[in-house]
């Protein structure tokens, strides 16, 4: 009889698993039950979805599914996982649906994290203009709100607070940022160059760290926020729109309804081929925790591409095949705010004992040469002179932060790293790439420790 | 006494080589000969500074050797290099220099190899009109005779000449290149990725390939090429300009007078100190030979990067440093040719038994993103499963190779480099960049061999 594979979650991770469980033995049955109304769409293209940049979010859809004779469900939630008879009960339109499985896989993904501010609720349901942005529906409703809005705080500098900001600004709407916490992008980049960044972007959106939202205000929907800075100071702003942009908490209901093992970020615990601590149950995605490649501490799976690497190990698994995480993640990350292109791999300085850091800023193109754009450059090394991670701010720096993660999942030591020979030629790149000048000025501190 | 360090060349090697002595070794002297009248420039920069893209092509000035403590003798030339005293005897405008050393660099990179063909010597000189391009008053030259010429023949699709097309075209001449071998950039990369340039780039510049030069014609300067395809068909061409851009060959009169040892590609052979085989006596740069990194066979060192990287260690070294060149040359390459990035590492193809190759056609974006280029990449492994070259033409294609770079450099084998985590974020690359699509189609490949 064929394998039955059944997936919970249709999102990046679940759509990823499924296809790659069906690669892996062509035969098998494989079930997605997904709650929400689309097929596989890319959550991190939701920004520019409102801005109007992208148009159609959709990755894989209906009709691939079917082609790829993957059972998808819409609409459908999973109501209850019986471990004992091996089935998935779960619910469409009010009717049930009972699929028996060989393999399971949880990617029931996050959901937004509701921070504890006074007046984010109207009685038990979240304020009139106030929002979340986590699914495509999330962004229906802000671009359709966004029409009436003229002023707009966002809670949060991170990575979603900041891309919103800038598609508010495309819109020509009025942006404010409260940080809790001293800079910008706390989670990605060293406080230095968040400053960087800040500086860059500061014209486009008014952002203040250090503060943190006491209250919203307004009886039926939201009319101001109330901030407070660090030393006490209040201030209180216009607000017709506010964005919670305060992070994700992994969604485990159904894994922890079934025993599986719950980690210290509160995700659920894989081993190396993704299963969690229950035999043939697998898990991928955001409701994930893992280890970090460099530190080998529990971190949360909250970036899509990871998510996606580890919905591909769990998908060939699930369906009868051999393969295997790394050791850890790297967190290889970046983004786009305003122009400034922002990238880093491995953990911030501050996790990392007694490092040492070389940071350069050039340009990405020799002096003599027409055309070339600024750039930051940041190595760091741990106490044995290995390549640790690296932070980089400018044109290209996704690319070169690639490099660093090539090097450092090769646990590469700089003194080796500064000999790799990169590729040099006037309109492209300068002899020596501002990545391997970054790294030798790390080498240099190193060797006067 | 301080240490004496003796320079011959003041290219990019010489310099730098001469840079790094100093900063090894602060109270050292540090002596440069040079035969041309320039202080260091970038050879690289040579076609922009024809096509007026570049206007100033000089790296270091003389003032910056002088603030840098380096005595640099412009317009001098090396006759002899007394051993046995440790004297190198030079001579400016007809008077002679000696210089004392401790430790001898030779860094006296190459001359452009002048090809067999009926009609390039009008008498015992170059006839008026046919050039090479090696030298800034190379340049100079093309670009004062240049004023006159409409049409121009280039013989050899390599690197330089491919460049001085473009620089030509945007000059507004008509340029013909004509290729012996049966693709362009034959040196550069495989046949299928050189078809794929060439149809971006063939209405711009006319090219005929497995065609060879017999003849140049005209009386006192050239007037027309006579070339004959494979098939014996022959041609003739107008042509008031031909460039001789089949080569170079290493310059080694002094390194060979002193008995230094000569490799099979008629280079300096230099260990992993980048020594020669006497004792303080170093060599750098494009009149050294060198070992590949993947097939440990020898090779010229005609790329720039490396000749720097080269020329660093030599530096050291001579100082009394110790550092080391890495077991071999990656060769990491690039060049943009008419808008079009190309970039490889590692040997062609051809030169590794029994690879397996995976290639790749895609977009630098997600496919629901605006703004995505075509990019094609190729891996290629060899038959351990190790990643040992790649290839790849489009944006960003040079930043993709430096990380291929990195994964050669540490051995890596396909099923690792395929797990690495590339940075990913709609508006900058896809979940999975293409450069690691391409390595798992190269690894599928492998597993069903």
């Amino acid at each position: 009889m064929a394998r039955s594979i059944v997936i919970i979650g249709g999102g990046a991770a679940g759509g990823t698993a499924a296809q790659f469980a069906k690669k892996t033995d062509r035969n098998a049955e494989v079930t997605i039950f997904e709650k929400g109304k689309y097929p596989q769409y890319s959550k991190c293209a939701l920004p520019y979805f409102i801005s109007g940049k992208v148009e159609d979010v959709i990755e894989f859809s209906e009709k691939w599914f079917e082609r790829a004779g993957i059972d998808l469900y819409l609409e459908t939630e999973v109501k209850e996982v019986d471990l004992k008879d091996r089935v998935v009960i779960a619910e469409k339109n009010g009717e049930s649906i009972e699929k028996k499985f060989d393999s399971l896989i949880i990617a029931t993904g996050a959901d937004p994290s509701v921070p504890p501010i006074d007046g984010i609720y109207d009685g038990e349901k979240i304020k009139k203009g106030v929002f979340s942005l986590r699914t495509l529906d999330d962004a229906k409703e802000i671009k359709n709100f966004l029409r009436e809005v003229e002023d707009i705080s966002i809670i949060g500098a991170g990575l979603i607070g900041l891309e919103l900001s800038e598609a508010f600004y495309e819109l020509g709407k009025s942006v404010k940022i409260i940080e809790i916490l001293p800079s910008i992008l706390p989670g990605m980049i060293d406080q230095d160059l968040a400053e960087l960044v800040y500086q860059k972007i500061k014209d486009k959106v008014e952002i203040f760290v250090n503060h943190r939202v006491k209250k919203i205000n307004g009886k039926d929907e939201v009319e101001s926020i109330v901030v407070e800075g660090k030393d006490g100071d209040e201030k209180e702003f216009d607000a017709d729109m506010v964005i919670l942009a305060t992070g994700i908490r992994p969604n485990t209901k159904i894994a922890e309804s079934i025993g599986c093992k719950m980690g210290e970020t509160r995700g659920i615990v894989v081993d190396k081929r993704s299963m969690t601590s229950i035999k043939d149950v697998y898990a991928a995605g955001d409701c994930t925790e893992y280890k970090d490649f460099v530190t080998g501490k529990a971190i949360p799976v909250g970036l899509g591409s990871i998510g996606v690497r580890q919905a591909m190990v769990a998908g060939v698994n699930a369906a009868g095949g051999n393969a295997l995480l790394p050791e850890g993640f790297l967190q290889t990350r970046t983004t786009r705010i305003f122009d400034v292109e922002i990238s880093a791999v491995g953990p911030l300085s501050k996790e990392i004992e007694n490092s040492v850091q070389g940071k350069y800023s050039g340009k990405t193109l020799p002096h003599y040469f027409p055309g070339g754009e600024d750039i930051v450059i940041k190595t760091v090394i741990n106490n044995s002179g290995e390549i640790v991670s690296a932070q980089a701010v400018g044109v290209g720096s996704a690319l070169r932060i690639n490099t660093f993660a090539c090097a450092i999942y090769n646990k590469m030591n700089v003194e080796e790293f500064v000999k790799l020979e990169t590729a040099y030629a006037p309109p492209i790149a300068p002899t020596l790439d501002p990545m391997i000048i970054s790294a030798d000025i790390a080498r240099y501190r190193y060797g006067r420790k």
